[in-house]
C-alpha cells in the first residue's frame, strides 16, 4: 500500500479555464476581462495556464483573442503559458507568438477524432509528426504536449481500449511529443481506471507522462487526481469554478475546479503555490463574467476547514 | 503502491438518508412517505438502513416515528436495520423493537460531544458500557456500533489529534462495542488524512473497524472513499442525494451520495448489488419529498456512462 508520504510534495495546478472553460460557453468574455483573469490567477501563484485555442475564429468565436491573450501572459515571469492547436497552422500561430507550450489533443477514440478534427488517430499522429518537423526546421523553443482525449472511454464510441490508448502514447512520443497527458474528456474515468492506465502508459512514457486531466461530470474528479496522486503524478489541469465540458458529453459538469484542487492538495501538505483568499476573489470575479452560466465547485460555499485557517498566518 | 485488484470484492452501502439526512432537515417527511423509502431501497438492493434515532421527540420530531419504520424495516428479509442512540434510554428503545443494530455516537472532539451529547468523550465511554451490560442483561440481539464522529477535525473544536480517536476506539471497545466505524462529520477530511487515520486505528480495532461516514462538503466524499477503500474498508454509509449534515457545519453539503456512491464503485467492478435505475427513481420520490431542499449528486443529471450502459443487460 502506498504510504501518504510517497504523494508527489509539489505539484503544479495548469489553469484551463480560458481554453477549456471557455471554449464550450458560447459568450464571448471581453478581452480585458480574460486579461484580468490572468493577471489575478498569476498574483494568486498560478504558473501555468492554458489561454485559449489557435482554431479558426469562426469555429470559437469566443477564443479568437488567443494571441493577444499569450502576449500578455509572456510579460508576467516565470508564467508557462499554453495553448492548444489542433494542427499545423495552429501550431504556426503558437510558435509565432512564443506560446511556452502547444497542447495537441489525440482522441484515443476513432470516433471522437473523427468528430472532433476530422481525422484518424492515426492521421493526428502524422500532424504531430509534421509540427514536431517544423518546429526544429524554425527552432522555436515551443514545448509539444500531446493530450491523449477520451482516454478512458467516450460518449460516442463508448469503450476505449487501454491498448490502443498506449499504443497512441508511444506513437506520439515517436513522432516528437515531448510531454503527454491523459485526459478523461467525458468523466468516464474513476480511480481503478485511473491508477491501471496511468500504470500502463508510465512504462511507456517515463517522466513524459507528468498531466492528468480530469472532469468531474459524474463527481469523481478528486477522487482521480487522488489515484494519480499516488502514482506520481504531479500537474494537473483544473478550470476556475468547475467550468469547462466537451460538447460530446451531455449533462456534463466540467474540469474539477481549481480552487478545490488546490484545497484539497494543500490539506494534505502538497504544495502549489496557490493562495485561497486570491482564488476565491477571481472566482467571484469569474462567476461575474459568465453570469446565468452552471458553475461548480465546493470551497466558495463552505470555506476552509478551522483547521487549516488555524495553520495559515492570518 | 496498492494494486487495483486489492480493493474490496464487495462494498455495504448503509443508507442513513432516513436518519442523517432527515435529521436535518426541519420538514417532517410523512411516515406513509418513509416507509415507501425503505420498501424500494430494499427493492433497489440495499441491505442496510438508518432509518431513525430514538432521541427525544420534541428535539428531532421530524424522526419521531423511528420505531414504527424499525417495525416495518424487520418485516423485509435480510434487511439490517439501524437506529441512532445517544444514551442508555435510547439503547432501551432500540432493544425494545429489536434493531438490528444501535449506532451511538462518539464525537472525538471534546467540545462537539458537549455540544452534542452533553457529555465528554469519556462520560461517553462510560455510557457504552452501561449500555453493553443492559444489552447483555436482557438478551438482546441488538449489535452495538459505535461511529466516532468529528474524527477528522470539528468546527468548533478545530484539531482533532489522531491519537484521542486512537484512545477512544480503544475505550470504546474495551467498553463493549462490537463494530466501530470512523465519521468525517464536517467535511474536513482528505484521502491522505482517510489513509492516515485508518492506518493507525487498523490495527487497534482490527476487523471491529469496518465503516467510513463522509460528507462532501468539500467535494473530497469520494476521494476519501477510495482512499479507504485501499485500506480494505468494505461499508460506507451514504444518503439518497447526498442529503445531511451536522448543525455544526456551516455552508455543509451532505453525506456522499448513495447513488454517485454506487456509481464509483460499480464502476471499479465492486459489488453492491444495487440497482442503478431504481435508486435514481427513488432519488426523484426522495426529490420530491424534499421539494426546495439543496440536493446533491451527480448521477442522476449525468447518466451512466455508455461504457456502463454496454455491460449491463437492456
Amino acid at each position: 500500500m502506498t504510504p501518504s508520504s510517497a504523494l508527489p510534495r509539489q505539484v503544479v495546478i495548469r489553469e484551463v479555464g480560458l481554453r477549456d472553460g471557455l471554449q464550450i460557453i458560447p459568450r464571448t468574455v471581453p478581452t480585458a476581462a480574460k486579461l484580468e483573469w490572468i493577471r489575478d490567477a498569476y498574483a494568486a501563484g498560478q504558473r501555468e495556464m492554458e489561454v485559449g485555442s489557435f482554431v479558426p475564429a469562426r469555429l470559437l468565436p469566443q477564443l479568437a483573442d488567443t494571441a493577444e491573450l499569450v502576449a500578455f501572459a509572456k510579460t508576467l515571469p516565470g508564467l508557462k503559458t499554453s495553448v492548444l492547436v489542433p494542427n499545423l497552422k495552429g501550431a504556426e500561430r503558437a510558435m509565432e507568438c512564443q506560446a511556452d507550450l502547444m497542447l495537441l489533443p489525440l482522441s484515443a477514440s476513432h470516433a471522437h477524432s473523427l468528430a472532433n478534427l476530422h481525422k484518424t488517430p492515426d492521421q493526428v499522429i502524422e500532424e504531430i509528426a509534421r509540427i514536431r518537423d517544423a518546429r526544429d526546421a524554425c527552432g522555436s523553443r515551443t514545448c509539444i504536449e500531446v493530450g491523449i482525449s477520451t482516454a478512458f472511454g467516450c460518449t460516442l464510441q463508448g469503450r476505449v481500449e487501454p491498448s490502443e490508448v498506449a499504443r497512441l502514447v508511444k506513437a506520439a512520443i515517436d513522432a516528437g511529443a515531448e510531454a503527454v497527458s491523459l485526459a478523461d474528456t467525458v468523466g468516464y474515468a474513476d480511480p481503478a481506471m485511473v491508477r491501471s492506465l496511468f500504470e500502463a502508459v508510465l512504462p511507456i512514457a517515463g517522466d513524459k507522462l507528468n498531466c492528468g486531466h480530469f472532469h468531474d461530470t459524474r463527481g469523481l474528479g478528486m477522487a482521480n487526481v487522488y489515484a494519480a496522486l499516488e502514482l506520481g503524478v504531479s500537474r494537473f489541469d483544473a478550470c476556475m469554478a468547475g467550468i469547462g465540458g466537451c460538447p460530446h458529453a451531455p449533462g456534463a459538469s466540467g474540469n474539477v475546479a481549481t480552487e478545490d484542487l488546490a484545497y484539497m492538495l494543500a490539506s494534505m501538505g502538497i504544495e502549489t503555490g496557490q493562495d485561497f483568499d486570491a482564488l476565491l476573489a477571481l472566482r467571484q470575479k469569474v462567476a461575474s463574467w459568465l453570469e446565468g452560466e452552471t458553475l461548480h465547485g465546493t470551497l466558495w460555499r463552505a470555506g476552509l476547514p478551522k483547521t487549516m485557517k488555524q495553520e495559515q498566518p492570518a
